[in-house]
């Protein structure tokens, strides 16, 4: 690491002042196993000295861990105030952020008291920008209980609620302290929500891991089917499912520590979100983030390869890799019109440009600018002769947010 | 300053991964004598390349200062869209946030295009907070209309909405990349509001430089009577201002510029913050911001009399110069019991100790931290009796948010 901190700078002169600084980022990912097993220390190390400790919850983690939190608080002697919180993507809202800063309030939070986060993306997403606003920057802890949430949200520092249609229009930049990697919660995730995090890890493998892109090739429905080896588990898929997890996890740190403010606003992991926050929000009941995401890759990688950046053996690998694991590769939703609609306003959040990440070849990515309307259109309409025959090509398995 | 910016680093074992990083900072406050005067290229030249600027206007700095604000972008032939806010300290909330970025969407910003905000602090405070959140941060260029504005709110990087009862409750931390300074807009700002910024002025001088409080104890009238000399003053007025401005400016920028993020709860320039949030908002139209706050100094000023870190004579010149200035010293609503529910909301803000900033003497600081519910009390019955026979101890001049 760098030797030390920067100094802020201060130059006045006769009509101008100028202010450098930098604000120091220092956060921590840190495997445990058994996260709320008594003999653990690594949470109770975090709240001991305060006393106490505020834990926002998501009601359907707290209603199958939630006696083990209690005992394990007490065990430790803590005192711990827990909030049990339902956010459906429809309430991922300043309304339930104002509910949860309630919350705060009542419990007399101080400011350099940090909130544990328990839960899925959805609540580390809305309590993590109700930490960043509360008094401008309330510290927290995360421990993601989802696939997505251990290898995606909470390894990203950007939080945000949904406003009208917008996924994530109103967010901030805040990292919390400390995130505590348990993937024991996937032994009680429902399938479909592993399904929905595969879908984060297929991406980051098909443009910046070919090895990993591998490994969920041979063992992605093994995964799935298993709840990443924690439920009926070999202990040798256990390891793959560990390798594969950290793998996922590293290759995004490397892709993004040195850009996590997102100045740089080619991102390589934004590989599938070009299309996809439109088409997402579209359907009245939302779609699951992974099968939204998916339909938007699958459809990039066969706009890659009639660009020529894959081949066409590789491109049906990824359509493949998708389909076999349950996950839409297209939708009757994706029409060129959606496509023309997405593309104007990813282009705003973009800062003019398109930057459409595709894989050049799998395991690397480009970033394309110069897709014309009447290029999506044909794209599209090759892409749905292509995978016609794939079983998710007009519905994945249990893609919907909440049960049609 | 410092060589180059520093380097993110991301340090990952079998169990662990840790990212330390720097988000860099980089704004500059820059004097604009006539920023609209068609002659003065500074807007212009930020917008140009745009082709277009998006204007968010306090709806009376819009009233003013509109037609000249549109005739300078047509003489620079850049169109530009304004949008007329008004804004009550009653409507500086989350509701008034979305309008504006509704007002976001509606002109299709991209996340690069900085917003041109301009008016008072409560306009800059809440679209700065729109700003912040929008797409998690969207730049913006500050050109302040009030004294408190240029001085104070766009000096710091704060930015917030009140929520419920408490002031700036929900905010964040997000520097505009540019502020003008144009004091020539105090011409048209009613005598209330001047008075308001030089609570600021005085709060600043009193605890960090005493050559400003003397400046303050001689020309402070004048200066309120004259708008900073921009209506009836004469040159040496004028000359007068400029300097009390800018070192007001630069003391504050001194004592915050590294420690923009507040991460040291002790500031210097929190004194008269300490009672005063819990007092402003406390009846139902809220207290003009410089009235609270003058009333916790004055206040202050006594606590700090009684500590033996003023003398008795200090104090009084202290009491003096907001009284003569028409600011308040005292307040019927200043009680006991809002005391102690002030204090206990103040702790929890900074982190469990009050740190009250006192001056020690005028022209420095020290910060008390071991205040009992008793000497508060007694404290408070002492000022009252101190203050009783100066002219605003009841009532400050023009005190109320909107007349009364």
């Amino acid at each position: 690491m760098t030797a030390s901190a920067p100094r802020a700078v201060l130059t006045a002169t006769a009509t101008d002042f100028r202010v450098q600084s930098w604000e120091p980022i220092d956060f921590t990912l840190r495997y445990v196993d058994g996260v709320f097993a008594p003999e653990n220390p690594q949470v109770a190390d975090l709240y001991r000295d305060r006393g106490r400790c505020l834990a926002i919850v998501d009601e359907t983690v707290h209603g199958l861990y939630g006696d083990r939190m209690r005992a394990y608080f007490d065990h430790h002697r803590i005192p711990v105030t827990i909030v049990a919180l339902r956010i459906a993507e429809t309430a991922k809202s300043l309304r339930t952020l104002e509910r949860i800063v309630d919350e705060f309030a009542a419990f007399g939070l101080l400011r350099t008291e940090p909130v544990l986060v328990v839960g899925g993306g959805l609540t580390t997403d809305v309590t993590g920008f109700a930490c960043a606003s509360y008094k401008r920057g309330t510290p927290y802890v995360r421990i993601p209980t989802t696939l997505i949430g251990l290898i995606d949200a909470s390894v990203a520092m950007k939080v945000a609620v949904n406003h009208g249609k917008h996924k994530n229009r109103l967010g901030a930049f805040h990292a919390s302290r400390e995130v505590l990697l348990d993937f024991g919660f996937l032994a009680t995730l429902p399938q479909p929500q592993v399904r929905n995090g595969l879908a984060e890890m297929v991406k980051i493998a098909t443009v910046a891991n070919a090895e990993l892109f591998g490994v969920l090739e041979k063992y992605g429905e093994e995964l799935l089917t298993t709840g990443f080896g924690h439920r009926d588990g070999t202990p040798e898929l256990r390891e793959t499912a560990h390798h594969a997890g950290y793998e996922a996890i590293r290759t995004m740190l490397e892709l993004e520590h040195a850009n996590l403010h997102e100045l740089d606003l080619d991102r390589v992991i934004a590989f599938g979100h070009t299309w996809s926050p439109t088409l997402e929000l579209a359907p009245d009941t939302p779609m699951l983030h992974g099968h939204a995401i998916s339909i938007d890759m699958a459809f990039s990688a066969t706009l890659a390869q009639r660009r020529g950046h894959v081949s066409a053996g590789e491109r049906d690998r990824i359509h493949r890799l998708f389909s076999g694991l349950g996950l839409a590769v297209d939708s009757p939703l994706l029409t060129a019109e959606l496509l023309t609609r997405a593309t104007d306003s990813i282009v705003q959040t973009r800062g003019g440009l398109l930057r459409a990440a595709v894989p050049d070849p799998i395991g690397a990515c480009r970033f394309l600018n110069d897709v014309t309307t009447t290029e999506l259109a044909d794209t599209l309409a090759a892409h749905k002769d292509l995978v016609t025959d794939l079983p998710t090509a007009v519905e994945g398995v249990a893609m919907w947010s909440r049960p049609a």
